[in-house]
């Protein structure tokens, strides 16, 4: 069992917040249209630099100058379809990082088993809500991330839990799919995957626990949340970043 | 005449907006592509579950999932009309609720066209404001919905009037097209469609007046409306909402 | 030499901006779509009338109705090529006022050029960052603008230069497109294009400089830069515009 290798502090996820801080990796999202703004906001709050085109002759180019993508199946038609398969095959082929968010996918036959084609490609990490996950099922070769109030990852037989956030975050359209971009933002500086991601799930969870305490209601906690994730710092992590470690 | 059945107080006003809390129903947006997160935050701060896709292979089942319908005419194009028949189609089979809000219909005869060619369909409510309206003419079937510093609900012969709301609504884009919104959420749980309809009116309307209270201008007025749309009580409504009545 | 006649006070920059407020001009936005709603809001907030669709059926209406276009090469795609042909031969046709910002033309070939293909149309003006405009290198016809730290703007031999601005401008998805709406707002309303562009840009970097005032990081300065730019008036300007002139 590689346990101990998983191991991680909330201090190493300070250390990698503030190597995205430093580096500023390039991330492309394909983002559905509801929320790119606040997606390309929030990965420049994290200082990662946001792209976000999702045009089948820009595509290509964007995501070799990117040093990782992000995947959100909403909004999803057949062009967008195309431009996905052609974003994934330049970014297995240039072993880029990628994750995949089925956003309701419970809600359409069709995107479910989109959803299902892009993962038997390999992406990096899958991450979707319970619902959403349960329905994906097996993804052997893929990191697995159930968000929810505490948020589970799932690397082969090693089990990590982040329980930072606040559920003002359900309440703000768009935050899943933003953490989707701050997760591949590390993914671009930090090769372990199931690292990458409990640092970055960390850091909006924490984001938004401060940013609770500013707000007034889900209207106030989303320029709050900006705030905070842009002012975080990789001590501040260290401190309040809650990671818990299980062994399947 | 059915004036005292059409009669509302703002007490009954204030029972719908606890109903809808309650049933939380889902409400599909076509949305433009301007205001489609501002939309989906409106819909989730009254407590309904917003889904917004617009593409063609996916619309009729997120339709079939969600208890109302609204259709926005703005950004319109080839795919978008036809993704408006069938989400119209599969409404009507089924029974459902629907919205359509032609706005800026005076800017283009096609649109313009396309509004009454969905009018002739049935929807619930048709809502614009006095130079739209104007345009659309007679829509016999459908509650009609004039919006603007007064908003007027006409059903036949019944006339109702809804006095709540700010100056700043105007100033931000999409308040007008969220409410369209708000006004499926209450639909969905209210046979009545203008009871449903000034419930929701007078629900944005009195966020909106106490959002202007906190704002400085626009900027912070829309956080505000949001943090309002959220925290605004049954109670709240039946103290403030101003409806009035009166039968043509 | 006609450096005389292009020179500009700070007190010209307030004239022109009360005259924005006055005759409220229509804009057309053919924006990408992350950031359609944030900058009909800025145009809004200057006092002018955004519209927003890039509908191939609807554009030269919305055009015909507009007295400028603002052209953002964002998101773009083959419809969106066609759309943005059309209607910058309405708006040539009509004599009508267009400003492009070739966004991100160093990431794609194919983006740079189309660039080149609408600069070749003759824009009143072409906008963009620094590698942007070393890419698109000369553009004879057009005032061109470089935006940065400092905003640097080049008519032939005359050359001006606006102080204005904040950091947190950068940390915002968006500013910059946003301030391609505010220009053609002036467009509209002054003729001579260096001192329409130079009052345009001294609006959105006051309105910056005050918000950064008021905000805690990007999330609360969007709001901010929002309630500014509708409160600053023309005193407001003629006190904190910083315009200075050279001449090549």
């Amino acid at each position: 069992m590689n346990e101990i290798i998983e191991r991680m502090s909330a201090a190493e996820a300070g250390v990698l917040l503030q190597r995205v801080r430093e580096r500023r990796p390039r991330v492309h999202a394909l983002m559905n249209t509801v929320v790119q703004k606040f997606t390309a906001d929030g990965i420049t709050a994290v200082g990662a630099i946001p792209s976000m085109t999702s045009s089948l002759e820009e595509i290509a180019d964007f995501v070799t100058k990117a040093d990782a993508l992000t995947i959100n199946l909403g909004t999803l038609d057949q062009e967008r379809r195309k431009v996905i398969r052609l974003a994934v095959e330049v970014a297995n082929a240039a072993g880029k990082p990628w994750i995949v968010d089925p956003v309701h996918c419970d809600y359409s036959p069709g995107r479910l088993a989109f959803a299902r084609e892009l993962i038997a490609l390999g992406p990096t990490v899958v991450r979707g809500n319970k619902a959403e996950m349960a329905l994906i099922g097996d993804t052997q070769a893929s990191l697995r991330i159930e968000t929810g109030p505490v948020d589970h990852l799932q690397d082969g037989p090693v089990h990590m839990v982040v329980r930072n956030g606040h559920p003002l975050m359900a309440k703000v359209t768009g935050t899943g799919c933003l953490s989707g971009g701050v997760i591949a933002a590390f993914l671009a500086v930090e090769k372990n995957a199931l690292k990458a991601a409990a640092a970055a799930l960390a850091t909006t969870g924490v984001a938004a626990e401060r940013a609770a305490v500013e707000a007034r209601g889900p209207g106030s906690f989303e320029p709050a949340f900006l705030d905070a994730l842009a002012e975080l710092g990789g001590e501040d992590l260290s401190k309040d970043a809650r990671i818990d470690h299980e062994t399947a």
